[in-house]
């Protein structure tokens, strides 16, 4: 079939370099394929680096997916690790790659050239910064070295409050070390909105963690009995025995940009939707890529394994193509842009998340709306019901699912990813309310929380369901009506809420005032609604706050 | 608004009643609503009922979602349990209605019905069926009969086996019992194909569970020491202290036959898109009513707690539609037909599914392919990652998922959601390879169970892999190679396969027929499909099976 063999060089073996090369193999038996890595190993767990370091993952080993003989072996593959590419001369169609054992540089010429070459750590340069004892989580070597400073650490700080970040202090605090995270936004989970994050900073706060919002490293010292010192924005210090940086990471598009491939306002390249480059001959993937976001259009950075996979698969796909069709047709696979689902676990905790924010959403003018709500993860009369907090965002235009939200114990994850897949479809909340998902006791409910989340978006939009704003709630001069029973009410409620419980309404509408908007508030939002539609239909004027207490205790918290 | 209030009568009120009695309420706050209860309760949990005789579920009250006080205080809807309607004149738009404590029969006049009496379970009229210890299950009276008779029992004999049989099995098993499940079919879980109910049988066996698939009951007789003996198709006796029927349920739908209100082939009540019946005062909800299966367009019946819900809610807002807008606008909410997801656990498995089974897809005649995997429900370099067995099946023209079975120890119903919610949107597993889904180590894979179900059914669409039918290995003259190592071939494979494992197949091509076709098998189907990439290039006349040995030895169980 292909009578000279094709040259595909890929440089970068994890995550969506590997995945195209055995891609690529699998498209073309005749064609060769080589990988060049940088680093020690190809194919290795990035994603499981935090627990490898907390002992969860027991061994190092586990964490090599392949290896450069097994890419041999199966998929004929050539690896070369520890060799760093550091040329790329489009014209000529060649890179050049040094072999970093022994210093000796040589050409590659290529047919198609993958850039996969992932993202790097932010290194601030801050006074200090480069004192033995700061470290950073990317690779396996990395996190042989944070393993050897926690063996004989004490207190640790992390900078950054990230996934990577959260993730970490859980299993420092697992190995047993005093663990401090400074975050210098005034939330943690920058994916989520702040009053969102606040059930994962308070679950960080229970294990024992020293979370410091709004508070950002300047400079690090020598500490006479701890390594470290650090000096804070609050113009506070920390002793520290080792340092962790997660602030995020840069996408490492030096080759791309000095062989002037196009870049996106991010510093990634540019690519199209089948991974190719503004160069005919070079797709890139991964980390160092800029994907357009589908709620939004705009485009950004998602440094995340899922995409980094599938934009390998699409890369690898789109070059035997181009090798084998000449006759237009474009490549059988896309990639068409990300949602930006992510999960988070820390201390018992599942964090999910996927689509746009309210601060992108607002970023980018969207007209959103949105509700909460706090229905148990399974039927409640099932023992073990543990409640899962969602935020749903949605479009006020039509409907259209926009975001999602959800913190909880149990089945997280499930419920953001049927609302991620609602949303690839391009699904809108009325489509949510008639989902059919599995119920069972132990499982779900007859409404399952996605229906729910659907059946409260959708009574808004409809007009059977008006939402106050909380932003508003300080403002406003509406009567604030708690229709909770007069013992929860007294347990604690909204400073000027008056009492009426729900189930008295009926017999105190004369109590209500008539030329007054009046705000609704219970435990979770389901009896406020109960309690406008009661009211509503009488004639009065009225608005629900979505999540009822639960929801105005988030919003506090994130005021703090 | 509506001056003289309109009446909403409401026969049975547990899903399906009680969710439309509720739902109608909040959309009109000046109708009268009551709810007809021939039981002694309304709005109860029949699905809590298999834990609650297994004590898992600690107390009756747990299983009483709302009481017929709640209804009046929070909804204002009059609630008579233990009220039997016996008696629909549609033409004077009135139900009889009979006090069962009193005995007092009255008339009750309606603007609007609604018939959510639900379904009745099957009681063969075979010899003995009569006698004392052979119960069902359906309401809380049933669950305390069942209680006490378990109570005083050693032995029980569990007949049928679908989903509620099977929780009892576990549930009894927790007791203590000696349980034995005797099935007329060849199989447990109809819903399912028999393969994949191979998982759940050996389940049930590996827990001591006697299971007697093939095997029905015929008649009843007294036993000196146990209460019971049953007479089995195959001639066999079974004793037992206590006997439950689990064989299905029917419509209770005679009252609308007595009224001549038109009903399908199964028996249920046959209504719109809005739940309404032949009677345009007249709607029905729930078990008692046929619905549109979404993928073969035929009727069915689909007793299932989810759908009945919904439907509820859609009749109520049918029926207040009807009351206020007679501008010919359509109501708001439609009800457009079940997948049927449906889920269930015993000891540990779960089971799930939605869409159409291969049975199912045969009978219709629709022209549908299908796919094996069984990918860990996480990473695997994460430790305990646990297997899920997955069976997709899709329209062989266009790709469309028609319906997934799926059977694991964890996060099962997870993917059995996101699959239902890519089929209620039309998807594709074109579809299913680009889902953006949770990935962290402990949540998933970067490609996720769901994406490589897509992958491999878009694969074989594509034309990049070509699948061998399990059915026709016994007579295939293919050569079976199976390509796994040496040890795993030695530990057990197919009849007359061939070992040539993946790595070395590069080098002994030239010990593989150019002129008959090859049966590729490995353990789980994914480096049968690296294999057949490589030789379908290379020029040869290949084929996968699906699946791998694990598909394997589930067809065998099947067959035995
Ligand atoms: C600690 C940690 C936890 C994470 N957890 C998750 C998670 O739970 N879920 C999730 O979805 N994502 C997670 N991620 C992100 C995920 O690992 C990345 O998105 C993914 O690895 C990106 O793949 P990539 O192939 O683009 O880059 P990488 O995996 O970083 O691979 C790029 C490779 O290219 C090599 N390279 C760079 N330049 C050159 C050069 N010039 N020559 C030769 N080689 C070069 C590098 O050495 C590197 O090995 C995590 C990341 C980390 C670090
Ligand atoms: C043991 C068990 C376990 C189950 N597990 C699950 C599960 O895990 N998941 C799931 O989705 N589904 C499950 N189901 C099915 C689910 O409970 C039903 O689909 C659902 O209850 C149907 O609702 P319905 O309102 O149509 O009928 P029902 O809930 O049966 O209510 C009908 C009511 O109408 C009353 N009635 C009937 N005729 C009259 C009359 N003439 N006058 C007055 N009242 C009348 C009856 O007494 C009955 O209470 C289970 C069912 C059982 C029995
Ligand atoms: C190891 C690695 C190179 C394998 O790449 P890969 O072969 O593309 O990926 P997988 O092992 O997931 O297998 C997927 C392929 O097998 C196929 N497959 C999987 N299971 C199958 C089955 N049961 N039957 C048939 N085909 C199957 C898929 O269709 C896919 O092939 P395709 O892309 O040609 O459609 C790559 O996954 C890797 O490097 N992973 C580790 C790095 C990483 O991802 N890090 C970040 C996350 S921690
Ligand atoms: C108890 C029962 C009568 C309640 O009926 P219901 O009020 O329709 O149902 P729910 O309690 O789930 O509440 C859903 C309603 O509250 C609204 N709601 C729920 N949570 C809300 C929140 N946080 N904020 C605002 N609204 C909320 C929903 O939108 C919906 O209202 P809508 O239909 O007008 O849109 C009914 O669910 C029932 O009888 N259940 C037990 C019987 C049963 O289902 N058995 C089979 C399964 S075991």
């Amino acid at each position: 079939m292909n009578s000279i063999p094709k040259r595909i060089l890929i440089v970068g073996g994890v995550a969506g370099g590997a995945t195209c090369a055995a891609r690529a193999r699998r498209l073309c038996e005749t064609c060769e394929i080589v990988v060049f890595e940088r680093g020690p190993h190809v194919s290795f767990a990035n994603c499981g680096l935090p627990y490898f370091v907390g002992d969860v993952i027991p061994s190092e080993a586990n964490l090599l997916v392949a290896s450069p003989d097994l890419f041999a072996r199966r998929f004929n593959i050539e690896v070369h690790t520890e060799t760093e590419v550091i040329g790329l001369d489009r014209h000529a169609r060649r890179i050049e790659v040094r072999d970093l054992r022994t210093g000796a540089v040589r050409p590659e010429p290529y047919d198609a050239l993958v850039l996969a070459t992932g993202a790097q750590p932010v290194r601030p340069p801050l006074p200090g910064i480069d004192l033995p004892g700061i470290h950073v989580l990317r690779t396996i070597p990395d996190s042989r070295g944070i393993k050897a400073a926690v063996a004989h650490a004490k207190r640790v700080v992390l900078v950054g409050g990230g996934f990577i970040g959260l993730e970490m202090a859980e299993n420092l605090v697992g190995l047993g070390l005093e663990v401090t995270l400074l975050e210098l936004a005034d939330q943690v989970l920058p994916p989520l909105d702040p009053e969102m994050a606040t059930y994962a900073a308070e679950r960080l706060k229970t294990h024992g963690v020293s979370l410091r919002l709004g508070e950002g490293v300047e400079a690090f010292d020598k500490h006479p009995e701890h390594g470290l010192n650090l000096r804070t924005s609050k113009g506070g210090t920390i002793a520290a025995d080792l340092v962790i940086l997660g602030i995020g990471v840069r996408p490492e598009s030096g080759l791309a940009a000095a062989a002037g491939l196009e870049l996106g306002a991010f510093g990634g390249i540019r690519v199209d939707e089948y991974m190719r480059t503004s160069d005919a001959a070079i797709w890139a993937v991964g980390d160092v890529v800029e994907v357009k976001n589908r709620v939004t259009g705009e485009w950004q950075l998602v440094p995340l394994a899922g995409p980094a996979n599938r934009q390998g698969r699409v890369a690898a796909t789109a070059i035997l193509h181009h090798f084998e069709c000449s006759d237009g047709t474009p490549p059988p696979l896309k990639f068409e842009g990300v949602l930006g689902t992510a999960v988070c676990e820390v201390f018992g905790l599942t964090i999910a998340c996927t689509g746009a924010n309210e601060k992108v959403l607002r970023r980018a003018g969207m007209d959103y709306d949105k509700v909460y709500l706090h229905p148990g993860h399974h039927a409640s009369y099932f023992p073990g019901a543990k409640p899962i907090h969602i935020k749903l965002l949605f479009s006020r235009t039509d409907g259209r699912i926009l975001g999602a939200q959800a913190v909880g114990e149990l089945d997280v994850a499930r419920r953001i990813d049927v609302i991620a897949t609602a949303m690839m479809q391009g699904a809108t909340v009325f489509d949510l309310e008639d989902l059919e998902l599995c119920y069972a006791p132990q499982f779900g409910a007859a409404k399952d929380p996605v229906n729910l989340a659907g059946m409260i978006a959708a009574n808004h939009l409809r007009g059977d369901l008006s939402l106050a704003a909380w932003e508003a709630l300080t403002e406003t001069t509406a009567l604030l009506v708690d229709v909770r029973s007069e013992a929860e009410f007294a347990a604690g409620h909204i400073p000027h809420a008056r009492n009426l419980p729900l189930e008295t309404l009926r017999d105190r509408l004369s109590e209500l005032p008539r030329d007054r908007e009046i705000w609704l508030v219970c435990g979770v939002g389901q009896r406020a609604y109960y309690a406008y539609r009661l009211l509503y239909r009488a004639g009065f004027n009225v608005k629900v706050l979505s999540g009822g207490m639960q929801t105005y205790r988030a919003w506090m918290r994130a005021r703090d």
